[in-house]
């Protein structure tokens, strides 16, 4: 045995502990968000640390408290929103989650200067439970939703309109989308457009009257607790179908639609992005079933007729259909991203200026970006100084860093915030205020995250709105977990795979392996994002690697590498994991009778098939909320890979888990699924289990009575003990035993 | 180490292997009940073990094969019966269970001669599926429930009578039960009756429309699967209302009501047992709804005119209420059990016999039996001779004899079945031949089951139907479970704990044990019966000692023993038990730190509340569907033990799993639920997992997705393998581990 000297400073680390499950749930480890957002030109409204909601002058550094933190209390109230007049906050309480964005709440208005407070309800409604609610963009114009309608009031003492009078429970939505438009195109539960002077609002209207019912039982909280039912089309079932309606709220109001292109006019499609580009123009993307053709138009709301501007086609699916075209005020000009190819490497995503001849309405296109990375998102484009601003991949395909480009000549392209916190911050998201004179900057990670406010002409000079302070201490105190990027060379590709160690790992010794699976395809899992989870546990308290390791079917980096799981979902991800774990094999760290996977939903999905096939690498695995079968999920999902299930049955077979199950045979599984998951249903896994068991396969389960998704809060300590407590068992070293003495008997 | 030398005989008995889970799935190992019954004083009718359906004529021995097995393979039937005049078959097909005894299923008729078939349908309807169908009592006529109607054709030639009208899915329930009636009182989904001479049928119409719903969802084998929903009264809750009609069938067809008690005219009551006792009298018994207060009356279904004849009340509840009183042919006197105090050890159920004297009807009560044991059940009344026939525990309470005794003078009680195969045999049924000439005997243990024929006068002249040798030969090459019963003294009661021991067994080693519960209140766990389930293979593979222990609140013992529950459910049984394991824990040769629990829906909640309890004896435990809140449970059964939850708020809080649940912290539970089980609902499971993920309580969760209270057959194997699994892991003996040696680095 080798004696350790220790060095005074060695004996500083010595005081760091083992990061716990309890830390994880300890206050100084929860991330602040202020969720700031520009009012102006020059303000930004947050909410700090404490609670309170504050109003702060960028240029005086001025700060008006408009709301304190005991508001909320005494109205018992979880989510606020300050009027565009800075007068009133709505206050929502008794918020319930519908699906992933959506939640029913009720609400109050609050009078920030009188402290008076009125409760928002419908004309003859009392105490209602109201689907959405909102300010408009101007003065105290109020928004909300109640019964699937739509209802306006011009400010909080006037009484309320109804814009719509279709709406019908579980069939007819107007702006506010369904499950398949919230979950799956268009990302949010809103479906409904201010105009920039509040004149005008654009909505969806959503029929999902064929579409058929999934039925969420629920089995807690009543004597007789009663299920729900709500529209969900699986693959090749009815979707819904979907008008989009401009309605002008002054004056007598009217309504009109705006019409698809003609080329969709007798096909299904969908509606995946609806923007105003000036006080009556808006610019929409409709979407063919299949996802292969997207057409963008630009729609003229006094009169409804929309002009094409650019038709988008591809031999697999489309990407970014919910990217919003950033138009020059004049509607002269417009950037957006396309897909550019740059040699054998495939397509990336790039900036496209698209200029609009203002006789012919014939469009020119010029490029301002290329190269081997991707343009995540443009933010904003300053007219005086012809600059266009976005974030991209530019550095590394993990990072995000803010750029200008300029519009014109030799475009001039500048990087803004590679040299802020370089350590710590890699990853950045921003946004700018409405003249472009500020932005705020989010830094993401690697470090723990910052938010500051910076401006345009000197971005060098900035103001920290947020620092978690009292996260990076606590983690200070904490053994930090070693990262590192492997490349790895598979089909032509250069792949990602990131290691995380225990801090006192010795490539002497042999360590367990967890590999973590990505939620969704087209997402990244190696990325410098800030990570703090029940994983970082995992690895310093039970000494086990993590990997993650973004093959094909990965995002941002390259079309190319996205695509490669058209009709083949469920088969190339499963091979690129397979090879990355083959790759670690080979590390004489890894044990190898120690190896393990984790996934969730599609994640689930993948660990499953892996799990399932002919290598058996894995001692176990534990999934949550499994996609099981890929005709039990949403249309627009399952379609998007596989096509519709009529003309793809092999397809959809080969890619299900329950085909074949007694792969499953050999490894040690843990199932967990709460019951009231309405994106992927309890039914997945059900399905699974009815098939283990006839297949005299062994699992283990968890299940979360009337629980979604997403595990609730007050779940999820359970949720990581049960993951963490099952991992540790399966991963622990086998140590070896005492033969035991024969029985005298025996 | 000890040297063994293997004598002859020992070596013999090394062939013999231990039980495996295997071995209980194997063809061998079936019990074949032959389901035989009598057609008439002679002859019997039964299934032979090769699956063909005989005729046996008892005085000839002649057989005649009525029906062939490969018959039942042709028409994919599982289950038949023979028309009264033996020509016909009624045989079932697409058999779909429904709740403990009811089922759907598909029917034809098949002519034994001809082979011609038919298929059974209401008018105007194809390919129907029937609630119920059967043979009435006289030559073809048929009886079948179609869409809670009753139908009836006089033979198999003519068209279908509707005999009512008022049916209505899930409301009006006219010849069968609902799932209240079913489960909790008639403990048959049969709820009509035919007149000996096939002229009058009785029958209960159950409205319940009043009664709560309760949804079962569905999880698997659908796209979209629906739930179904049924009426089910929780305690507190909306019964059923029921009446009692008589319809005659000759002639042109009229329905009468039977009236309930002028003193029942206004309160809820129960039905609980109808029997013709001559072509045009019916018994009936009426129960309140607190089950404390018992009318039984006699009607003229002519007339529809009832007569009280006998009144039974309880301070707590009364028990075998479903029990028929024999009749003499004429009516003048009737058999029934009576509770008789016995001394200090109180109450036990005796024959009395009623003389109603024909002027003034009233009624003289002699008591035929006496003494510190419980009639069982009265088989038949002998005119010519006098004589009643009858099941006690005279012998044993573990036991069941047949008795026969005198009705008059001395009584002179005579055991019929005690010197029959004795060894094998002290727990019997039997079944008396229409005029009493014979009776099928059915001993059910301790050896392996056998059926026999006797002649009533000659009772030890018999003829063995079925001997089960297969089975008793498969046994023989199996080491033999070595079983014991100690009494023990609790409160002035002397209880009875089983044992069972692995063969090879000694006090100087040490074993796990595995405590098993009643699955109902009032039941008997310790009995003679023939006993081998997945606890022998435990017994026999994993060295655990299995006990059983029937305390207060069992039944057989005298009423007493069995109404110590009552308003106390979930208390005394839970003290008893735990004072049975701390006997246990005295003997040398129990390992304090492996003990374990199980138990099944009640069972399962009092294994539950002995788990909570302070004493903190028990590694772990498996409960299966297990009651958690008797609120949640049927009406029938939780308010006879406990009252209206209205007024018994804190007992029903008392008696609840989910009330203080922290007490489950220390354990190892195993929960398994049926997601579909219509008894005791996965609400209950789910509302333990709630509180348990709540109280961060550690547990296993096994789910059957759309399985019932009972596991399907295709699923036991897994189930088994699962509970096994549990109890080896759990019970596994410590085994010393060898120090680590410290790594290198650290």
């Amino acid at each position: 045995m080798s004696v350790i000297l220790l060095t005074p400073d060695e004996l500083t680390n010595s005081s760091e502990t083992r990061l716990s499950l309890e830390d994880l749930f300890r206050r100084d480890f929860v991330l602040h968000d202020p969720e700031a957002r520009w009012i102006n030109d020059t303000d930004v409204v947050y909410k700090s640390e404490n609670g309170h909601v504050i109003k702060l002058n960028i240029e005086t550094n001025a700060t008006t408290l408009l709301l304190e933190n005991t508001t909320f209390v005494t109205f018992k109230a979880s989510k606020h929103s300050v009027s565009p007049d800075l007068k009133y906050v709505l206050l929502a309480y008794d918020v319930k989650q519908i699906f992933h964005y959506s939640y029913t709440a009720s609400y109050v208005i609050y009078n920030i200067h009188t402290r008076e407070v009125w409760e928002l309800n419908p004309p003859e409604v009392e105490d209602s439970i109201l689907q959405y609610a909102a300010w408009g963009v101007q003065g105290q114009q109020l928004i909300y939703i109640f019964e699937n309608n739509i209802y306006y009031q011009p400010d909080i003492k006037s009484s309320s309109l109804r814009l719509t009078s279709s709406g019908k429970e579980g069939i007819i939505f107007n702006g506010i989308a369904d499950w398949l438009y919230e979950e799956e195109l268009l990302h949010s539960h809103i479906a409904h457009w201010w105009s920039p002077d509040g004149e005008r609002l654009a909505f969806l209207m959503i029929n999902d009257s064929l579409v058929p019912n999934m039925v969420i039982p629920r089995f807690t909280g009543a004597l007789y607790p009663k299920g729900k039912q709500y529209p969900y089309p699986k693959a090749g079932q009815m979707n819904p179908t979907i008008k989009l309606y401009v309605v002008n709220l002054y004056g007598p109001t009217h309504t009109l639609e705006l019409m698809p292109p003609d080329s969709f006019k007798s096909r299904e499609y969908y509606i995946t992005m609806v923007k105003w580009v000036s006080n009556t123009k808006t610019v929409v993307r409709w979407l063919n079933r299949p996802q292969n053709i997207s057409i963008l138009t630009v729609c003229e709301t006094t009169t409804g007729a929309c002009s094409r501007k650019y038709e988008m086609t591809s031999d697999t699916w489309l990407s970014k259909q919910n990217e919003e075209p950033v138009f020059s005020r004049d509607g002269s000009k417009f950037f957006m991203t396309v897909p550019v190819k740059q040699g054998g490497r495939g397509e990336f995503h790039h900036i496209a200026m698209f200029l609009v001849q203002s006789k012919s309405e014939q469009i020119t296109v010029r490029h301002l970006t290329s190269g081997n990375w991707e343009v995540i998102k443009i933010l904003a484009y300053d007219e005086t100084t012809q600059k266009i601003y976005f974030l991209s991949t530019e550095t590394s395909p993990r990072g995000r860093q803010l750029y200008s480009a300029s519009t014109e000549g030799l475009l001039n392209r500048q990087c803004i915030s590679c040299n802020f916190m370089k350590e710590q911050c890699t990853y950045f998201e921003a946004s700018f205020s409405p003249m472009n004179q500020h932005f705020l900057l989010l830094c993401k990670g690697p470090g723990v995250p910052v938010v500051s406010l910076h401006s345009t002409e000197n971005p060098a000079k900035y103001f920290i709105l947020e620092g978690n302070s009292m996260l990076k201490e606590a983690i200070l105190k904490k053994k930090i977990i070693k990262s590192e990027i492997k490349m790895l060379h598979i089909d032509d590709y250069e792949l990602p795979l990131q290691l995380s160690f225990p801090k006192d790992f010795t490539d002497r010794n042999q360590y367990a392996l967890l590999l973590i699976m990505d939620e969704e395809p087209g997402g990244q899992l190696v990325t410098d994002k800030f990570h703090i989870d029940w994983d970082s546990v995992l690895v310093d308290t039970d000494n086990v690697i993590t990997a993650r390791f973004d093959g094909r079917g990965s995002g941002f980096q390259g079309l190319k590498i996205l695509q490669e799981i058209h009709r083949r979902l469920g088969s190339v991800e499963v091979k690129d994991q397979i090879a990355a774990v083959k790759f670690l094999l080979k590390q004489p760290y890894i044990d190898s009778k120690r190896l393990s996977i984790f996934g969730k939903g599609y994640g689930g999905y993948i660990a499953s098939m892996i799990l399932k096939s002919d290598e058996k690498l894995f001692k176990c695995g534990s999934v949550i909320a499994p996609i099981t079968d890929l005709k039990l999920y949403a249309s627009a999902f399952s379609e998007r890979y596989l096509g519709m299930p009529s003309r793809e049955e092999s397809t959809y077979q080969a890619s299900s888990v329950l085909h074949n199950i007694h792969g499953l045979k050999e490894e040690n599984i843990l199932i967990i699924h709460g019951t009231a998951d309405t994106k992927v249903h309890f039914q997945h896994s059900a399905e699974l289990i009815k098939h283990l068991i006839k297949a005299g396969v062994n699992y283990t389960m968890q299940v979360y009575p009337d629980e979604g998704h997403n595990i609730s809060e007050k779940s999820k300590y359970h949720l990581y003990s049960t993951i963490l407590r099952f991992f540790s068992d399966c991963l622990k070293e086998e140590i070896p035993v005492l033969p035991q003495e024969p029985e005298e008997d025996e």
